[in-house]
């Protein structure tokens, strides 16, 4: 099910298909997930799309977060956003960059922890404690 | 603002008085912030959430997440879920564990690199492919 | 704040009053809260949106549920859409339709309770159990 | 399709067994839905989840809400926020509860009467009246 | 897979059958998809959600939007909602109102932007600048 | 509020103050909001925000979406998102595009024609008719 043609690789344009040659080069496997061939129906979104995450979660700058770490925050993201696609795939790729039972535990654990008092905060109403402002 | 009278210690119930203790010895500081104020109108709701929250975001077990990344995690959920109390009050307590700048910038870049992939992702309405299944 | 001006009796239109005068006789106060105040600028939609409330909100069918109950549901929407404005709103009209201090302090841990577990259900992507299909 | 293995009840840990142990007690059943089998991958999260749902559904102290109100707050709040795994099972257990036809229409009234209004007072921007604040 | 029964003809009641009709007659085609045929197990629902509909999303009046607009705004609110159901039902009624690739391209990437600055000024918290208040 | 500095021009680098630079000359105005005011502690995340949001916001290719058009899309999906900053700032900026009193009553009442829709669905748990699908 989608709402766009899952395009197979004989199917794209060669920009589109530039894309694909650099997430296979990039990852070191030649699987394209069917986000991106959905994607690729529109290449500039596609290349916009991959070039970003590419800078976003590749590398890593000095005193930065290792690519591990942003995988789960990319988990929690995606569960609070309720995106289903997302939380298969980015599960996947932190599992590959070598998510543990504990921290996969620790994880689901904030993430529940979080939605919670997320929740008990909105219901509850309150102001921010100017104690917590950092606008200035 | 709140839909609760937020409680000075003056008017909180023996039960509440309690919570806010262990608070205060858990965190080493005298300040309680307001959720848990607004929360004391329900002493066994403030109890139970603050017990689980020590027990969730406190220790670190053996090959868990650190209490900073947890942080990180949590501020991730409370961005997504739209709570602009818990926003502020996890990104001062990420502050005093640690978070440095370079940190904090790459926290906000996989969140705004998620919230778009996760739109997309949805729009384009793609099933998970099952190479993401981990259900068996 | 607001993204339209908060109108005063005396700059609305016509079509606008008679609802504002519905909403008076209905509710039994003179008062009108900012949210009716702003939606004025558009009276077709003002009337849409009251009328359905009115008739959603305020009778009880045979075997329904009884307009407490409907607050409460009201307050749990709102709080999981975080919704600032409606979870304020709508807990003074559950108090004012007499929700007890144990009513508030259950829904909350409800509210707080489903949020977690949404969560978890989410992150775990699990399919729903063919049991649980009411479709045929 | 999920992110964890679905257990059966050979794979599970001692500690797992026992939680499953107590939901079919409490519940009086044998069925023990995918959600739980799938949390049992963390036995320490599953009992954590699995006991304070237990608390917060399942006894009704004085003045409090009865269980299938709880139900009917659980279902808003999976339905806001986008659970689909939640709203089939809370459906299910709100049926098994004696949820009528009436009340479940009350309720789905209710869920697109308030999704409606939160949008719009998002949308309108409206700062909270004075008169809702029960902060003091 | 759904929580209620998806009706066929042969089974609805004759409110819910006027509605059918009418559905039809509007739309110019004899299929009645599945959310139709799940409301109609409760008429009156069914019946003020269409007419609705078919109020807001039918006509253009004097300096409106026309209908091919309202469907993409209508893509926009079910993406950021999370409603996959509607993300496909609307962006078929969206290239049967003869969205274009391109028109198609630039929703994309305007719902992938706003998700990603929404996410962005929810983690900064910034409080909204006096020049954007219409409130007076 | 914020949880970040709100820089004046006086205090960001030189890399935000090109930032700065450009959006006044591409806004044709010398204000700056409090939201890239806020990103600038980060010039990176500025300059990849921004450029982004100009090329996405500010053209129209051939059979594309105008201007105004894609403002109204990122009100629609600031709403569904809750992000009440970003609400107010294109709320403006979609009136300084010209958006009539006609045009902004039609966006509104789809807005919330559209959540009331999404809610329905998610709460029937409908499967995605086959019709819908564009997958292949």
């Amino acid at each position: 099910m989608a709402t766009a043609p899952i395009l197979p690789d004989a199917d794209v344009s060669p920009e589109a298909a530039a894309v694909f040659a650099d997430i296979r080069a990039t990852r070191g496997t030649d699987f394209i997930n069917n986000f991106w061939r959905a994607l690729a129906n529109d290449p500039p979104l596609l290349k916009a799309t991959w070039e970003r995450l590419k800078a976003v979660m590749g590398g890593t700058r000095d005193g930065g977060l290792d690519p591990l770490t942003k995988e789960l925050i990319y988990i929690a993201v995606s569960v609070a956003n309720g995106c289903d696609y997302c939380v298969h795939s980015h599960t996947a790729a932190a599992t590959a960059k070598g998510m543990t039972e504990a921290q996969r535990a620790d994880l689901l654990a904030v993430v529940a922890m979080a939605s919670q008092t997320n929740a008990l905060a909105t219901a509850l109403g309150v102001t921010v404690d100017p104690e917590f402002d950092a606008g200035r």
